[in-house]
């Protein structure tokens, strides 16, 4: 998928929502833990309730590897199961890797040729080596941490090299090793004030943008301050969405039973907004 | 395991190496792809050949995930092995994660207690949120990327911060959030002369160093410039080791016959030169 189709994915879907699955067997109701497999269902139920609001997924691989084996496999069940429902969705694997050549190639080849993913998440800390072999595939993209939304993101992301912050820096180097096609960057809701700056030097790119919802990012303060012509953004909701649930204080879903309607009224929610902005 | 089982650990031995099992199939022997759990035929050959002359073993588990499901079941099937053979051996998971809060608790509870590893190599760009969760298990280390081997480490590694690069800045701060018992930090042996000045504030952790062998660095240099009075060394050999069958250029080896037995020259001609270091 390129930058225009991506653009034209969330005009028709009239969505930039990215439902995260940080898919933790731990939260799960119990008749879901009871199953052969667990993750999986969990994930069917809520990308069916969700899969016409969201124009993007990104299973968060942590999940899936605390599982072996068996979570290995339920990935893959569920990135052929969103291509499946709409071949049209972008699915990012949020794995944050960031090693070097021959390694970042084995670990593009795991996510882009064994799973299909469209692009995934790199920490650029050991710089050009470890993002450029996600670059050599047509349509694939490479996602790069660059200001996160964690309270300790002020450690080293944004001590200042130079006259600039690292992350600044880190992004002015991979506008130039990759093209609007093939490389966004991760930037949290936490701080929208640092959406608008980073606005000024990378207006085009796209942006993930993880913190909305449990973490006390806003779908309006990113769209206000992040958004450029092509929208620009992809929103990710995780645990807002899919342990929606968990939060409901009606008793309407307690124990977890319908679990998954209360993911599709959430994201349905969440994509109502996102369309006053979409439209303006 | 903490600071003085591995270092009595290195005595015992007479060695500081750690053999990397950067297994991957497409260079394995044709007779051992053929099998139906390959990297871990090729894997158990390799830990029978080396187990005398290894102090740790390092899976780099892009060549594991690049297999799906299986190379994850035989990542398992390897450490499982190592234990056997010698339950001292420190076991390094070559992740090199880094992410949020919860995110780096599922990721440490996948390779500390579902996998049985001692320790994780972790990037640090996300700050402590993302170190701390794997700090908390008693005698299960962290291992920081710092100065790392590649030819892009200068992208941002070693970039100023204010008058320290980076890298220092990295290695300092994760001195405060842990402890000599419970971290340590990769650090390039192609620069020995940074590995000189990284013993000047940072003297007694353990560092593990990769680069020696095909990278270029050496045993002499990386002895010279980084041992402390507690050796403080695990220095990573993978390629020249595995696959030294494939450089031996007396036809002895060809088509990877006794691909093991050239595996154990190599680490006992390393380890001949490492314990001329720790005798003197």
């Amino acid at each position: 998928m390129d930058y225009n189709q991506l653009y034209n994915n969330i005009l028709r879907k009239g969505s930039f929502l990215c439902t995260g699955l940080d898919s933790d067997p731990a939260l799960f109701p119990a008749f879901i833990r009871e199953k052969e497999l667990p993750i999986f269902e969990f994930n069917r139920a809520i990308i069916d309730a969700t899969i016409e609001y969201s124009v993007a997924y990104k299973p968060n691989l942590a999940f899936y590897e605390a599982e072996g084996a068996i979570g290995w496999e339920q990935l893959k069940m569920t990135v052929e199961y969103i291509r499946k429902k709409d071949s049209s969705v972008f699915i990012i694997a949020d794995a944050k890797r960031g090693d070097i050549g021959n390694t970042a190639k084995k670990y593009a080849s795991a996510f882009f040729d064994k799973l299909d993913f469209d692009a995934v998440t790199l920490a650029p800390y050991m710089g050009r080596d470890s993002i450029d072999p996600f670059l050599k595939q047509r349509g694939k993209w490479a996602i790069v941490l660059a200001l996160t939304s964690n309270p300790s993101a002020d450690d080293f992301e944004t001590l200042n090299v130079g006259e600039t912050p690292l992350y600044r820096r880190v992004i002015e180097s991979v506008m130039d090793w990759g093209s609007q096609d093939n490389t966004m960057f991760v930037v949290g809701a936490t701080r929208p004030e640092k959406l608008a700056q980073i606005r000024e030097f990378c207006p085009n790119h796209f942006l993930l943008v993880p913190g909305v919802g449990t973490q006390g990012g806003t779908v309006a303060e990113v769209a206000k301050y992040g958004m450029n012509s092509s929208c620009g953004l992809l929103v990710n909701v995780s645990r807002a969405i899919s342990f929606a649930w968990m939060d409901d204080e009606t008793g309407k879903y307690s124990g977890g039973v319908n679990f998954d309607k209360a993911a599709g009224e959430a994201a349905a929610l969440i994509v109502k907004e996102m369309r006053c902005f979409l439209a303006s």
